[in-house]
């Protein structure tokens, strides 16, 4: 079978594990599901839950797109004409406690062709995960990049410490100085060469998508239920104003989404369910919410 | 006295009798003050409303900075080396009652030299004011129009027919398909030509600025009593979620201030208190929300 349709049969697999596990800590709600066809070639699925007692909005999200290649793809690769098979599994999920962090997972796979139906004459992997906290436990960090340091250790030891950094240089919000979360990995463009084979940036999608749930259900377990009071809540809300401003003014992913006509409500579903937006807010000096800004200010390694 | 020095004095006053004007309708509190310093020239003050019974968040801004072009500029106006003066004045005012329009207006000039204190080698004057209402009425639309069109026609005649279709052309949310709001009027890179001279250009920007308040305040105090329930405020919640993706992805003016280091609180200002993103919300056909969506879709000609 083909490394594309490998992938897709991947992808479809894993966001059918990641909504049950998910699932399986909230009581009150499921996953609703909604298929879309894209005009150009392709579609998706997009699975949301809505107002849970846990989850308060999440996506996980798949898509399979192909065709020629948009106007924007052409100009950035600087081609004529060209055809390219996109896929990719996408998700954020918002807790409601907000000692639940906020969490982002993506697996993505890009063939470009010369000829319709052609052979690949390029193919790439990209993908990552990180966590975005409201209240910071030094463990609940560790946990979520062990865990992906384990899954990128299966196929090379070189890999975590490259794509930590990279994780924390991309989910930036430069106009504040300061990262969206704790980060965890990320990478791109990664193709074959004189280290890697194509099949081993696919085995790498795999031992980091597999290990998602592991590394994310444990922190919400232990955090779920923990008492929160309304400042909390409020801190929370003014935090998601950050997420709200990194996926629209910085996240590549998003605006290349928006601008070749993908499908907005799947591609928004990242974004919080309420979010709040005070002038010059600052926390006090010791709290806890000043804490989570140093280190957002001044990102660690966990793992030393 | 210098054309600079005269529209910093103007926007000067119109900040005070704007915030002094938006105040007769608040009794719970008043505009606070920042002042603030840019390291490469100049500075600003921002008056900022928060929390009140009227009006639950707002900015009336004004800046005056100067000094070496920054390299974002220089990119833009092709030039290795340059001084430039910009000032401004910028509000937006988000009212806690969903009957009252969200109201956005602009005012700047700019002058670009090739020496340090030199006589300017160009200049233009750009401007504008929207309003985003949650609940249509007509009169309101018709009355926002009808007061900037006689400002704009004591100038010339010309003028506003195209600075409304400018006005809806760049409110625009293109990636929903929808006009942020119900417009009003916009103009940018106005220099000298054969028409109108630089002092033309002054003053429209001082008979649309003084218009502001003639524009809004009757609207807002004809609404602002009005009883709403969770519903109404729900609506508006979700499409102060349009006017953040337009603030964010869309307007220049924004983007330009994030990525030229402006200061981050003074630009985000703009940005409504409280927001809601749920996936793929859709008013009932027939409904208000619904009423106010299509005329989004379909911006209307309010003076014929």
């Amino acid at each position: 079978m083909s490394l594309k349709n490998q992938f897709t049969d991947f992808i479809t697999e894993l966001q059918n594990s990641i909504c049950s596990g998910l699932e399986e800590l909230e009581p009150e709600t499921k996953f609703r599901s909604d298929f879309w066809e894209r005009d150009g070639g392709g579609g998706g699925h997009t699975r949301v839950v809505s107002d849970g007692k846990v989850w308060e909005k999440g996506g996980v999200n798949i898509s399979e797109v192909h065709g020629e290649l948009p106007e924007l793809i052409r100009q950035r690769f600087n081609v004529a004409q060209g055809w390219f098979h996109a896929a990719g599994i996408s998700l954020v999920i918002h807790p409601r406690n907000p000692f639940v962090p906020t969490v982002h997972a993506n697996y993505r796979y890009f063939e470009l062709y010369d000829e319709k139906n052609g052979e690949p004459v390029d193919a790439w992997f990209g993908g990552g995960a990180d966590l975005t906290p409201y209240y910071l436990f030094d463990e609940d960090a560790r946990h979520f990049h062990q865990t992906h340091k384990n899954a990128c250790d299966k196929i090379s030891e070189q890999l975590y410490p490259k794509y930590k950094q990279d994780c924390d240089s991309y989910f930036f919000n430069a106009h504040r100085g300061e990262a969206r979360g704790i980060g965890g990995i990320f990478y791109d463009y990664h193709r074959t060469d004189k280290n890697f084979s194509l099949n081993d940036w696919f085995d790498l999608a795999q031992s980091c998508g597999n290990a998602f749930l592991d590394a994310y259900l444990p922190i919400a377990k232990n955090r779920m239920d923990t008492i929160y009071q309304d400042a909390h809540r409020y801190w929370q809300e003014i935090r998601r104003g950050r997420y709200v401003e990194f996926n629209l003014i910085h996240d590549r992913g998003t605006l290349f989404g928006l601008k070749t006509n993908g499908r907005v409500e799947s591609i928004l579903m990242s974004l919080p369910p309420r979010v709040r937006w005070d002038y010059d807010y600052n926390p006090e000096d010791g709290s806890q919410e000043a804490k989570l800004l140093d280190v957002l200010k001044n990102p660690k390694n966990w793992l030393e």
